[in-house]
């Protein structure tokens, strides 16, 4: 964990909260991935969970949650899943970066900890048990946010751009296309998320999807090296939505955007 | 679509029942994924869906459904899960063997598909409007089938054996417990899940997944060269489970062993 303010590429909304709400998660899934024989198989998923760059996307859907009201292990399953699934996609974009544990064990490793995303939501104890129907809505947001709708999507655009040949007028138009499916739309999944488990009304869900959609622009936007007043119109845009909630305490979420 | 008896690596249970389960299951997939601009995301996922040689374990599982007295209808979304969690572990197994849209696509897409057969069980207007904790336990069902503790087991040590340095008394046992985690639980896992998802009783499921797992020891088997011995074995197994199921039609159910 970062112990001093964090470089652009690190998560660095105000520390101590981020900090705690990303604990909590790296903890939780700790005891939910079984470490067993064969270790070939099970330490691998471990590491990869791990050893993706952190991102606020999960720490965001916990700080939705007790937003509206929840209790932050109410969105701890989704948190997780969410964590995991970037994970996965990040080991896999990387599998030619040279793997640790050689590109067959990682590959595979991706593909077990994307179901274990879901079951960890689908279990009886998780939040599965006090309201499937959340549970379920909330398998649908993340599907699309990481499938080909969303990330998925981003990720081809972006190997388009890297591959050049496209024209200038169109590169800051695509830059933006991959900012707001990949770091828009993951953070608005996992604010959204965490609104739904939290027990939000469907205002407070939508609020919040508007939310986090800023502030992953802003995030985004900010290691891509945007211009201070695009990052600036982000940062206001949340801030918007948050006077929607100004009735709570939005000391935790607000520290996303600063 | 084979035309003529299957070859041995083909599904190979009584044509016409398997037929046109799995062409029922083909045509939603169809109907499913969206095609769409970018073409090069989408068509793909279409592709990879159906590039993967077919197994009998997605028409186990609407057969199953049929046993027990549910429609067919309510397990497709199970059925068609699992058909995209096989194809995508099958896609990243072979991802060296030269594939069609380049390696980075094929992966990407890979990633998307397993994502979005849990969504189809999730969504709306699939099974999980009628009874969500029964789609909720077919997801742990299915994540634990192709997941670390089941297929995703079976493909390391196949590995191993691959890479040779085993004991030949281990040889065998070893390809005893591939054919376990993969050909067995997967098959075990389709006919529970559509036993689960048409409505059966705990009995009943637990007898289907017996059943299941025997039929995919049967057919991995025959496709591994095991001894005509081995695989009247497991048939007999078999055929024990459907015994409990004599005041019903095992017309379709029991094309799978034959």
């Amino acid at each position: 964990l970062p112990v001093k303010p964090a470089p652009l590429r690190m998560p660095s909304p105000h520390y101590p909260h981020w900090a705690s709400l990303q604990a909590d998660i790296e903890a939780h899934l700790k005891q939910t991935i079984p470490l067993k024989e064969p270790l070939e198989v099970f330490e691998p998923m471990l590491h990869l969970a791990f050893s993706a760059p952190r991102t606020t996307v999960p720490a965001l859907c916990l700080a939705a949650c007790e937003l509206v009201g929840g209790h932050r292990q109410q969105a701890m399953a989704a948190a997780s899943a969410l964590l995991l699934n970037l994970a996965n996609a990040h080991a896999h974009e990387h599998l030619t970066d040279g793997p640790m544990y050689g590109p067959n064990i990682e590959l595979l490793t991706g593909d077990g900890i994307v179901p274990f995303g879901f079951e960890l939501l689908a279990r009886p104890d998780g939040p599965a048990s006090a309201s499937p129907e959340r549970v379920l809505r909330v398998m649908i947001e993340i599907s699309r946010a990481v499938g080909s709708v969303g990330l998925q999507d981003a990720q081809y655009v972006k190997k388009t751009l890297w591959d050049g040949g496209e024209e200038v007028q169109n590169v800051e138009s695509m830059q933006r296309f991959v900012l707001e499916k990949r770091d828009g739309g993951l953070h608005a999944c996992g604010a959204a998320s965490g609104a739904i488990l939290g027990g939000g009304s469907e205002d407070q869900i939508e609020r919040l999807r508007n939310f986090g959609f800023h502030v992953g622009m802003m995030r985004g936007m900010l290691q891509m090296g945007f211009m201070e007043k695009h990052v600036q119109e982000e940062r206001h845009l949340a801030l918007k939505e948050l006077q929607f909630f100004m009735d709570r305490d939005v000391h935790v979420i607000s520290s996303f955007i600063y």
